[in-house]
């Protein structure tokens, strides 16, 4: 198996961070060509400077961070600090990055990586898709150079976390996420349906801790410190969203999925954001998308555990 | 406990003739005000035919049916003769009814009784709500005469049936949806994802079989005859959908239900008809319905089947 | 020629009021079947005062007048005190109507009508379109009663005047123009672009006034009343809306007309209540509508002028 | 007065080029920083084709042509082969363009350019506003290094050249324009209500075609091949719609303007494009342009006589 060329496009945010590390405890699976922020869970200055930091965590040295779009295409930003804390990685010891910021904007760069790409690279998605929106805008024909796009966002049974029928990254940018959609672009996408089936519980939390590195411990610190600061059904703990991506490249062998066609509705006050997920074909249109709707959750955590462990040696 | 004083607006339909079966079977609970007729399931004048047939199978002979708007507000009309086939009660042997149709028009013939009414009303709701909707428009003072409504409609968790995001009877008619819903009515819903856990599998279409009264096969063989013509998981059969809306008035423990806030969607081409039920509070509206999460499903067809047994002495 | 049979839709409203003294004043072109009443200009129960009081101006005393619908179809009601003074026809001394009110609602009495008319009918709309929408939500095959519909609202070169694409009888229920729009109904329409093309000069006024007779001078005093209240440009007064309808049946060869497919817009927070006026045919959509573009003003002064003097002698 | 440094987005499209030789035929005026193209009268590879022969004409040695958007953000391209010609400028002689294009996007080159001006920059946009927005969605911190927008789009008075109620520009690309109306940047539009008052007449043509100049007789040949291909009426000619902009910035005595809030319908099927031109301040809301409404047309047509018979010995 040859690492996949992946760019990694995110608005870090806890779970982005945990992402990372998944990533870079898969070296065999992942050769990250470049990390792409995007304004999301806090504003675009904290998801840049959370990415380098993730960088210097991941004991990356050789990743190219870009910086990308401040707001969505059309909408205001609205963050979500209540989830992620006042910095975006809630938990995380304040620091310097020591990864630098490249001084290109991630859409140009994208474009870029993406047309100069020997075979066609898998992006990875777990914020706002403004970036990607805007690189296909801009340059429709790095459709050719994209291979699948493996996303974090979306909901059909699970309703929606920002609004009752809306998940954050959709609602974000809705119409990012449609114009995506709509590109002919392989979709692989884990909404809230099996995110919220993976969950970070108090024994799972202390498992974690146990390993007893620096990167297992931060996280153990971060899911909780967001134990602490919202409220779970009992026994739950706090979801892991966006690791669902980096574990279905990983191990797609954890999820349960199904072909679908997909559209987001961009416009209604009362469902902008939501993922209209049409599995039995009630619309008649063509599949463009696999839509996650199980995981393993315990084959999952103990993937999770076990690429975490073997991480400690490498980083930071 | 005194008997409710009911109007009954629906779209017969397989399942809102199963539900005018077990009002007939309840008379301590029901007192049948009127019936009044709307398109949906099928045409005008087949529901129209149908609720008269099913006052001849219910035996009541003082029970008024009035027809009501023969199209949405807005849309034209869809209508379902896939599911309960094309005379809309597929399975009940072609009659002539027995039961006359009232010359006045089902919407002022609310009106009136409602106005009438010596005390708030219930209306029972198992069809696109046009009438209902209609009735509002002209006489909104109306309000002051209805206790509540108790509707089949809308889908959170279980997506749509119709489309991937609305369920039938929101999708034909969102717009009267959305104005029942901001009409301050207290409001109890039953949706697909409560109905969808009412399934009339084999073994419980033989128990209802096995009643032996002419009601209860017939209702056996509409069941036996949408389990035939479409395909459901295995183990499942029919749902069973306007039935929860008497089964809660009958027996309101079957039902877990939460507080709410509904509204409904009318116009976008991707969403129309879907029903963002806010149950966590994110949009700061205020409750304006309940909302069933669950049924008790076997105490749920117990209570079917023993409704069942005790109508068939008196009907047809 | 024999007198057209018509029903007049309308929420006076000062130019409402004006309107249906042109209709008085002109027996051999006018026979009124019925008064519907709507809100807009002014709520229900006062444009429902200000009909019954038009109809003793008018010298009326077989002409049944219904109260119809309360509020628009979707939105909220919005009125126009700003134009029409706090009673909608201020100018016009308080009194108590001797006209009475039907006690039957105008949706099912214009129903009842339509259905029991010799030949098919021609309605008069010089307000929201609620009532008529509503009719035909519930009695479909009343357009086979209708010759035509003559109403006023809408613009396109004008703008609007209550929003900037809107004017206000579209703006106040866009769902009901968009279905009456829809209905198949042979339409003809003044809308700002013509209607502000008819105004009541400080001359014209002062002629009007002139003439000398009860209703002669009433109006005059209405009309100073609005050009007093509010600002127009130099030279202009205030212009007259509705009265094109009735100007129209009485001297059709006063306006231009032009075919075109009309769509109103009910959802944009925009644009809610533009009328799109295809002339072009740009849209490739069947005509079903005529539109007025231009009056000579000049010609329908004198129309007004000269039909108030021979209505001096029998109103009032 | 010291020449504007301004960028020119545009589509060319007969009156884009036209105007491109109005802006070099002020050079006291003007200092052309960029020229950017979009997808608009015709796809991206022709607009952008048809500026560079434009900048051949223009006798332009130094300006930088950069190709950008090939589609609009979120719609499908609509072009205007049927008034533009197959080629977008019908009646200029196909040839191998000399001027060069920069193998630079438009949208990061017009982001470097802004923010590396030393004074903030002049945008001339006569074409669908989609490199414009995906800058400020890009980098929104151009805003201040940008004086003013004047663009070409819109209509209020004059209703919709496309669709009935929208002008080309706004409906090709109504979600950038609506970017672009919210961004705060001052802009001075040129919509159809004032373009429409300019009119190359067939005696006007003759003028232009009379001065002998090469660039002149190849306007007056694109103009001719307009007149002959379109249909106007009698008396008219092809409107001059982009030369607006430029002949503003030349001579802004020429027209009369008003303050407005501009607002940009991007969604509805039936008015997406559509500018709601709010000057009367009905929507309350601040104001965002400066509207066109009148044009001194025989001073503009004056004026553009004479600065095309002063570009004569310059150009080609
Ligand atoms: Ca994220
Ligand atoms: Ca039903
Ligand atoms: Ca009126
Ligand atoms: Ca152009």
């Amino acid at each position: 198996m040859t690492a996949k060329h992946v760019i990694i496009d995110c608005d870090p945010g806890q779970d982005d961070f945990i992402n990372l590390m998944l990533v870079a405890a898969a070296p065999e699976v992942f050769e990250v060509a470049a990390i792409t922020t995007v304004a999301g869970n806090v504003p675009l200055a904290l998801t840049t400077h959370n990415a380098r930091l993730a960088c210097d965590w991941a004991g990356w040295r050789q990743v190219p961070v870009y910086a990308g779009c401040p707001a969505p295409l059309m909408r205001g930003l609205a963050t979500a600090e209540h989830v992620h804390g006042a910095t975006g990685v809630d938990g995380l010891p304040p620091a310097t990055p020591g990864t630098p910021l490249i001084d290109t904007h991630a859409v140009p760069a994208m474009i870029d990586a993406l047309r100069a790409a020997e075979a066609p690279m898998t992006l990875i998605a777990t914020g706002p898709l403004t970036n990607i929106a805007t690189a296909l805008i801009m340059a429709p024909d790095i459709v050719d150079g994209i291979e699948q796009i493996v996303l974090m966002g979306g909901a059909r049974s699970a309703g929606g976390n920002i609004t009752p029928s809306a998940e954050f990254n959709m609602a974000v940018d809705p119409h990012a996420a449609a114009r995506v959609a709509a590109a002919g672009i392989p979709l692989v996408i884990f909404g809230l349906d099996v995110t919220h089936q993976l969950r970070m519980t108090g024994p799972r939390r202390a498992r974690l801790r146990a390993i007893g590195t620096p990167v297992a411990t931060v996280i153990a610190d971060m899911l909780d410190s967001t134990a602490n600061r919202m409220t779970f059904a009992a026994d739950d703990g706090p979801p892991l969203h966006d690791p669902c991506t980096a574990l279905f490249l990983i191990a797609p062998s954890l999820f349960d999925l199904v072909d679908c066609h997909l559209a987001v509705e961009t416009d209604s006050p009362v469902t902008y954001g939501h993922t209209a997920v049409d599995i039995a074909g009630a619309t008649g249109r063509p599949v463009n998308a696999r839509w996650a709707t199980a995981i393993d959750d315990e084959a999952a955590f103990a993937c999770i555990e076990q690429r975490l462990a073997g991480l400690a040696a490498g980083a930071n």
